[in-house]
């Protein structure tokens, strides 16, 4: 994976500041509990795709300083030589738990636990967010556009519009696990195995004498993976007649078939079911029809139910920088101190706005699955030594509107969160990138079409446990 | 820079098939010209930021492929070993030219321009639009808030929600350019010499018995730089009169001064204008009030309107993802190609939507300044060989409605674009980064400032020079 390059000074300025502060307090070595998690689904949705493990192990497994960082920092005047000295030794040594790529998560769960000294717990908070942030932003997003798709192929082609070049290369990584079909970005294709797409540009067809000779040309050097674009100058007048024709004149006598047309700009409804027509009396009925240009999941679904003929989407800028809401608002904070005989303290942050209340203490996160139908039926929050045994029955209740309850007898009931790290020893085990998306489409396949749906979708239950629930309500009447 | 890694494999798979069909077809060494240029401001806006330029030489310099990515590539069975022999090979031989970082730019200008070999010129395509339209995005989304905070201090604090690690360090470089104080980011400090600014976060609050231990600790540790975090438990009735106490006790005794407080939550307009009033009865005129919390131009604007008391403005995810707008929809044309003679051939794209024509030929940019109040007057786009004499009159005139003339005298008139690589050759001239920030705040403050307002900005005159004008519509007359 050659994209890698150390990030470890990739960190807000405050993260060494108080790293520093806890040294200097003596309160450095104090273990501490942090809970990465989100408090809304972007676009209102009702579920999000967990992303970027991977990358935040490998940012963890490089974890140090070079000479030249320490220099650095020693030139700002304001780090002790005791801290320098501990950061040029630095040796991760924290507790770290995620929830599994691919896996469709909620607000409020924990996905990211880190247990360790303060002054590490803390420390890893800017990259671990910025980094599940933007992949979780970009499966989640690619997650709606291929469920608009409705089994047709979703191509990631935006990285010419990506916020940098880690936007590009691990978004198409992101929508690939999210289960986008490929991507035209190359690098994630050597680096990641998202399977590399691409058809040609305008400029192709522009540098020929005519339409008709740029597509015969190409379908000379490429016969057996030919898509032409055909709407450099008129889609039905030229474009699609001139694709046909290097079909019959140049793929046909090859013994070999148009695989596709790409229709990139105009009013792709009514373009590609003229195309299609065309394409059919010319018998070139295998030949697919991809679209492009600004597409999003709401003009794929509007295309569809107006009978557009596609076969495959190709998605830009929307996609890539997950347009519409380009934010994965997730959040790093304190949930739990150990005092010296590992006694966990929960610790709580209180808010006027009480969305942005926390859940104390060091928690697990549980899924129950109907044993009816397979499906999804309730997440339930609890304190870390807390287990859910289906053979028993168990009763979950609404944290707010606790009166709500339900008691489930059929079901099966699963830890999400799984170790990354032990003690800063890596036990995470790499999965192919291919196991991960067939693993999200089965896992996204159990929710409940309510919860999938674009508008109003169903609020799916992320509950406290009593135990939880009683240590929470217990600290919030101490505060209040 | 140790942010370098080499990215000539992030590319759309396109560009190695096309570049591999000029080669089969022989007509790979065609000398073409390709433009960079963008149809509209983000956010309506009346002007854009150009930046990135820096990066992208970086990417041009490093521009090769190694032994691993040519058998990457032949595994991919759609290549020539003539072909994988040329990129095994590869040597950029193009000339490119480029508008320099923080220049204010506008829609339809060639902000880059390459000229090559067309398998060359093609080729850098995705990188190059990947580069200049992440920075320009950032930078002028940065020089909004810069605007709207009226001379006070706008500071980058987005690095945890970035869209990937480039997003985070060259977000953090384009704000700065574009006029930001400084980032939260250490690593844009360390390779970018952008002034890396924090303060603390509220799990250093939540770490200690109470907020006033927390707070005398940190005045102990940073004495002569202490801002601190004032709305962890209530801003008004604890946060505040902490912090107070914290400059009385610990601080004025070692003869420092509180520095700053930040206030990240609630309501800001009031929570300020109450802060501001207890720091000045304690004597404490001179601490800065610092405000954080999803802010945008918007919100700064309105926030100063009702007579807020900032000091300066920390901004997280609206400024490092542009999050109104996040696309900087930057494309990469044909504009002409050379015959056998060097003549030059200029290649125009046509589109039913108006909007999409490309200016066809090898272009310069003008930018006239009024003699009478240095004020920039217009932009003018010429062939590339014709002059601007601000010795003679000067007539413009709007490219669609041609009778709305204009005749300058009293004006001066510079090139916008200077060369990057001449035959494959740097030629750009490294600038440090305080220039570029320097030169951005001089040139946009030669905008009128009805271009510079957020709501329905003057559109400030791009015209193309007569000879331009007249190629370009002979082209038009002859597709139509």
């Amino acid at each position: 994976m050659q994209v890698t390059k150390n990030l470890s000074m990739l960190t807000d300025f405050y993260e060494f500041t108080m790293a520093n502060g806890y040294l200097e307090t003596g309160i450095s070595d104090t273990v501490a509990y942090f809970d990465m998690f989100f408090r809304r689904v972007p676009d209102n949705g009702g579920y999000a795709i967990m992303a970027g493990v991977e990358q935040l192990v490998e940012y963890l497994n490089n974890l140090s300083f070079s000479a030249e960082d320490v220099e650095y920092l020693r030139s700002k005047h304001c780090f002790s030589e005791k801290f320098l000295d501990y950061i040029s030794r630095f040796k991760f040594a924290c507790d770290v738990w995620a929830i599994p790529e691919g896996t469709p998560i909620f607000p409020g769960e924990p996905l990211v636990t880190v247990r360790g000294p303060v002054m590490q717990a803390q420390f890893v908070e800017t990259m671990l967010l910025l980094t599940i942030n933007h992949q979780s932003l970009i499966a989640t997003k690619a997650n709606r556009m291929v469920r608009a798709a409705n089994g047709r192929a979703v191509m990631e082609f935006g990285s010419r519009r990506a916020q940098g070049a880690d936007g590009a290369v691990l978004g198409a990584r992101a929508a690939y696990i999210a289960g986008a079909a490929g991507t035209a970005c190359v690098i994630s294709d050597r680096d990641f195995g998202v399977p590399a797409l691409g058809t040609m540009a305008h400029s192709w067809v522009q540098m020929f004498d005519c339409e008709y000779d740029s597509f015969a040309a190409y379908a000379k050097i490429y016969p057996d993976a030919c898509t032409l674009l055909v709407d450099t100058y008129n889609v039905l007048r030229s474009g699609v007649p001139n694709a046909i024709r290097a079909a019959k004149e140049v793929l046909e006598p090859m013994g070999q078939r148009l695989k596709g047309v790409r229709i990139d700009s105009g009013d792709i409804a009514y373009l590609s079911k003229r195309t299609r027509a065309m394409l059919d009396v010319a018998g070139l009925n295998d030949c697919k029809i991809v679209v492009s240009n600004s597409l999003d999941e709401f003009i794929i679904r509007d295309l569809l139910m107006q009978g557009a003929c596609i076969d495959s989407f190709g998605i830009g800028e929307k996609l890539i920088t997950a347009a519409r809401a380009p934010v994965f608002g997730g959040v790093y904070k304190l949930s739990a101190t150990e005092d010296k005989n590992g006694v966990i303290i929960p610790k709580i942050k209180i808010s006027e706005n009480v969305e942005k209340i926390t859940t104390p203490h060091f928690k697990q996160v549980w899924r129950l699955t109907s044993g009816e139908d397979g499906k999804y039926v309730a997440d339930v929050m609890t304190l870390r030594d807390e287990i859910i045994d289906p053979s028993q029955p168990y009763t979950i209740f609404d944290p707010t509107h606790t009166w709500k309850k339900k008691t489930l007898t059929n079901f099966s009931a699963e830890p999400l969160q799984v170790p990354l790290f032990k003690a800063g020893k890596c036990v995470y085990k790499p999965r192919e990138i291919g196991e991960i998306r067939a693993y999200c489409a089965e896992k996204t396949g159990r929710l409940w079409s309510e919860v999938c749906r674009f508008e109003n979708p169903h609020p799916y239950y992320v509950d406290l446990s009593q135990k939880l629930w009683d240590v929470k309500h217990e600290m919030l009447k101490k505060h209040s």
